[in-house]
């Protein structure tokens, strides 16, 4: 008699045989997607390249950014005044790894010392999230502490507890909109608990990198609350750092990154960034601000990769629901933006799975990646990454990674 | 009778009533030299935008540049292989600013501790110099001493004493070529002894600034002799990282940095960009490796600029001589290449000429920025920056200087 074991076996020996090659790691645009934003390469020429203002951004100048560049953040990132955003480079990363690297040396506004100078520096971790965050603390020598998410985002009452207790404690990071991985958002609840609770530091920072603040899957966006604006409700308005970039809107590495905050917290960065830089690339900004127009123009643009990556998110979604719904092996989220589905599996199966569908030639993000530490204490969470592979190859590393899930958990029954 | 000293106090009040608005602070290219690389802007299309190897710059990768790149500074920056490169963002200033940065936070390749965890780190500063070097020490609170710049560079004696018996002393600021101000090249000799001088420090770093290694002024250019092979010859190879970029030659603010160094110094700087970027902006590559082809592009390109500033440098030159030649007021330098001139008055003058010239509307950079902590402990030296105005305005701001000189002279007689 044939068990559903051996049936298993047989569907993942055929599909060996296929000698398949795909990858559902990559969170990055597809092809298409930067199709999206070509015209922008011609719109800064020899004949046609000032700022909105009449000013010649070929030459040294604008540490922060031309001014309609800001305008424009600003807008993005909902801040009040252009005095609360700072232009950078071609990466938030950079933005990001850079604020941490400022911390460490010299302190934020209102550090009493460099945290580099303390006997220790925590970060609250949120997991699963965004590996480039934790390597950044494991790079700094900063200890992370996981705290769960929920439907809502962060777990408050651990948070809440933690950063009570332990004035070594100076930040978190929150991926707030769409997150990384889970497509969460977080609710205004959480919003207004992270900008009133209680820290033992006072120069405690939530890392708030948005982004995927504009990238919406449907019609209808997840709303998110104002974090700076409820930072400045609690008297807490130096307690956020606000992040995002184009990467995922124009071209992947050049794109246009900012920054916004207090005007205290970027009068503090801009002071730090005199040291590093005479300003960033300002045609590029030109190129962006032609494109875009304006905010809206963003918006319009955004409906565009919506179009392109939605069917390609239904279509994890309907492999997964079609070959492993009610089998209670796994959950899996249905994000309404941003550019990844996460895969919950019982625990002790994750890194099985991964290694399963490596065999078969399915590329998946390491199983853990998305914990500090890279550990994953249940062993549970994969990342799934839609955007970059085209839908067949999607539908295709799907069926394998099902099959994957169902033949680790029954070679374990 | 009329006086010498009441001839220059008359001249000095015809001056102002000229209202001048003059500016010789500025060491960045002028207008005419950012048009010889507008044909740049259009060599990347929605159209025709691939590297030479057929690949997409549009999408993330590529942590430390695309291969053509490279390859350029490799020639650029006279190192052996790509594997010695590193391609940077739009400013070899951050390349610069974050080497120093990581090696406080982590140390260097070989450091026994990071940098901000010893008592005292110190560097050498051979002066007049660049101010923003000086700067980025002082942020991080690195204590500068002082050395003398002698025709040939660093004064050898000096440098070779201090780091033979310091072993707080972890670098060296070097502008090799057409130093910043004083135009000067550091003679073969000079390089010779950098590369072989016994250091107490067994990480220290000369930071070989070459941001005017292509930026001659006449055809025949100073020759420079190579840091890197002379470190290898030494049994040094890790002693130095060189820095350039194309923000003088192309688009200031708008061009591609690069370091270049040991292949474990490369290694060691990849470890730790892997947590600061994804890679920096390839499209601007792309634009750069189209428009100069390949480095002998970029030498016939440097010849255009040449043909604009020489003339500019020699205004300065002819006003100081016909003004102050024979004297015995002060002593310039004529470069061979570079942005700046380089003026010593006599002690004590430095300060009393800029506050005269800003008072006839003439801003000259700020006596004793080019020394450590502002010092300049003869009040000597002033930095003339001749690439910005025209020559119109540079003869009438020379004249005014000159003047400037005259009477501050005369008063104290």
């Amino acid at each position: 008699m044939t068990t559903q074991l051996d049936t298993l076996k047989a569907r993942f020996e055929e599909a060996k045989a296929e000698n398949l090659d795909l990858d559902m790691r990559r969170g990055k645009p597809g092809p298409e997607q930067l199709d999206l934003s070509l015209a922008m390469l011609d719109l800064v020429t020899a004949d046609d390249y000032r700022t909105a203002t009449g000013d010649d951004p070929r030459n040294y100048g604008g540490l922060d950014g031309i001014p309609e560049m800001k305008s424009f953040f600003k807008e993005f990132l909902e801040v009040s005044s252009e005095a609360e955003v700072v232009i950078g480079g071609n990466s938030s990363l950079t933005l990001m790894h850079d604020t941490v690297a400022r911390a460490m040396s010299h302190g934020v506004a209102g550090s009493e010392k460099p945290w580099g100078k303390l006997d220790k520096v925590k970060f609250i971790c949120p997991s699963p999230g965004y590996d480039r965050h934790f390597a950044i603390c494991e790079h700094f020598g900063i200890e992370m502490i996981t705290v769960d998410i929920d439907a809502d985002g962060p777990n408050m009452e651990q948070v809440e507890a933690l950063v009570k207790a332990d004035d070594s404690i100076k930040g978190i990071w929150v991926v707030p909109k769409y997150a990384n991985p889970t497509g969460l958002t977080v609710s205004e609840e959480v919003v207004y608990r992270l900008a009133n609770m209680t820290t033992a530091a006072n120069d405690f920072r939530i890392f708030w990198d948005n982004a995927y603040a504009v990238h919406h899957l449907n019609e209808e966006g997840d709303a998110l609350a104002n974090i700076l604006e409820a930072c400045k409700a609690a008297n807490q308005a130096d307690r956020v750092f606000i992040f995002g970039s184009t990467s995922k809107i124009t071209f992947a590495g050049s794109g246009v990154s900012a920054v916004a905050g207090s005007e205290n917290n970027m009068e503090w960065l801009r002071g730090h960034l005199a040291f590093q830089t005479i300003g960033p690339d300002k045609l590029n900004q030109v190129r962006h601000m032609r494109f875009f127009k304006d905010f809206n123009g963003l918006k319009e643009h955004m409906k565009k990769h919506a179009a392109i990556i939605k069917p390609k998110f239904d279509a994890v979604l309907e492999v997964l629901e079609r070959e492993l719904g009610g089998k209670g092996l796994a959950n899996w989220t249905n994000p309404n933006g941003g550019y990844f589905i996460s895969l919950d599996l019982n625990e002790g199966q994750a890194k099985k799975v991964v290694a399963l569908a490596n065999e078969l030639g399915v590329k998946l993000t390491g199983a853990g990646a998305t914990f500090p530490y890279k550990n994953d204490p249940k062993d549970s969470n994969i990342r799934l990454a839609p955007t970059y592979p085209s839908i067949e190859e999607i539908k295709k590393a799907m069926e394998v990674v099902c099959l994957c899930v169902e033949l680790a958990a029954s070679s374990e029954a």
